[in-house]
């Protein structure tokens, strides 16, 4: 399959149509007095992200024929765990933004309260969804799911690297300090999507390991253009505000490494993640045009 | 086995410090950067609390002979998902209490934004302890105990519970309304410790079925007790503050039954949730002396 990239941004909006068609089905509808927060959860979800993480969890799961419906739900599960970090990463006690792609953020549309108990009520209703036996017909494969899923977003994961993130201004980050934080920030959830479609299709430990590695790879080249987005883009491009890194005194790539530098360490990175899908052949197609996009893109 | 008071009490605290020890092995420790988020977790978590949740998945574990680590990891994975909605629960913006089990909240003595990535990390790590082998040999198990778990804590148990609570202040409840917000937040999560000694134990739907229903009777004679305790209880003795949600012009049982007529129905709650454990003999006295203490209480 030709995978240029008009046809991967056709292929990226055709898997974000199908997997917003199973969190719309998935997600709970408004009803009743406590309504208000299926309500929020539906809005901080619901609102044109362009589903990246679902798209790794997809095309990992055709490298091993795993059935549409289960990959999908896997996707919407992983979706739900990234939309609520946005909502609780949000909040003013956190990093303090009103605006999120291009919306006002869940907590300035609705209240602080109801944000904090939309992002508790994703997160856990991502584990709600993927132990459900619709998710996968062995229980063993659901629970490695939960397990990967909640390790990836946990305190050694996803939160470690929140946690590190709000200490950074403080502290004074080196290259290997930044990159550890967005490896746990926003790489292991990325590694966990990439993964995920071989734990569907029960692969091997060795396929689990390429994908997981090309998953870490890729997460951080993303994170390097996300922090040239903030110095090159425009708010109407990212649909967020730009340059709040820099001026907040963050250690970033960019301020490490220089620009040049910056955009020569994400190439290395998505050559090395490249590299790792060699096992998979034609199929991981998709997968080569994903690290190509996450240097080339512009929002 | 008698089950008097003073045998109650010391078998709760018994329960109590092994499921202490369980939570100080599982949950993680400072390390790193991120170190502060682990701090506040065990902070939030290793308090001393009566461990009333775990205490019941232990009875009920007792009454299927599952082993005893199963039921400890399985009321260690509870109490977080309690400790975790306590401190969410007490943020400014929820709340807004400053001092839980006789200390400062989690974000009082770290600050906002631990306390919600604490939470976070919480709610997390209970999926990830109850996902893992070492909580039951059979994967659909561990499957039904995350579901369960899930659906108690999220939008349609726990959660939705709090939302309802925080709408209350608006709103106006009657008897009803009030029944059905402490279902969802206090009784669905009680109900399921109760109901998980039996999954573990992998007992029929109609043993099941009596746990819940002894769970969802206990859980709101505890809330109605705890109705009771605000009016009448000290600071001192309950550990924070008391007379808030009379305060807060809360639709209280108490407010809309009277402290008589309160009383009355909590005492027929206990009565309804001990006749449901006939079926399981003596086996089930540790079950009914929770039911006593849930009236007896002052604290």
């Amino acid at each position: 399959m030709s995978a240029g990239p008009a046809d991967f941004e056709q292929a990226l909006a055709e898997t974000a149509a199908a997997v917003d068609a199973t969190l719309d089905a998935l997600l709970p509808r408004a009803d009743g007095v406590e309504g208000r927060v299926a309500e929020a959860m539906r809005y901080a979800t619901l609102n044109g992200g362009k589903r990246l993480r679902p798209f790794l969890v997809v095309a990992g799961a055709q490298l091993f024929e795993v059935s549409e419906p289960s990959a999908r739900r896997t996707a919407a599960a992983v979706e739900m765990i990234h939309c609520y970090s946005l909502v609780h990463d949000d909040l003013p006690a956190m990093d303090d933004d009103d605006v999120r792609r291009g919306r006002p953020s869940c907590h300035v549309a609705f209240d602080e309260a109801t944000a904090i108990l939309a992002g508790d009520a994703l997160l856990t209703y991502a584990f709600e969804a993927l132990s459900a036996p619709e998710t996968h017909a062995s229980a063993a494969v659901r629970c490695e799911l939960v397990r990967g899923l909640a390790v990836a977003a946990g305190c050694g994961g996803m939160v470690g690297g929140q946690m590190i993130d709000l200490l950074a201004a403080e502290s004074t980050l080196d290259i290997d300090g930044v990159t550890r934080l967005q490896k746990l920030k926003t790489g292991a959830l990325i590694a966990f999507a990439c993964e995920a479609g071989a734990i569907l299709g029960e692969a091997g430990a060795e396929a689990r390991a390429a994908l997981a590695g090309y998953g870490h790879d890729l997460g951080l080249a993303f994170q390097i253009a996300d922090d040239l987005l903030d110095i090159e883009g425009s708010e109407a491009e990212t649909g967020k505000a730009v340059g709040k890194d820099a001026a907040a005194g963050k250690a970033t790539f960019v301020g490490l490494l220089g620009v040049d530098g910056a955009r020569d360490r994400a190439r290395v990175l998505v050559d090395r993640a490249v590299g790792r899908l060699a096992r998979f052949g034609d199929k991981a197609d998709s997968l080569r045009a994903v690290a190509r996009f996450a240097i080339a893109r512009r929002h």
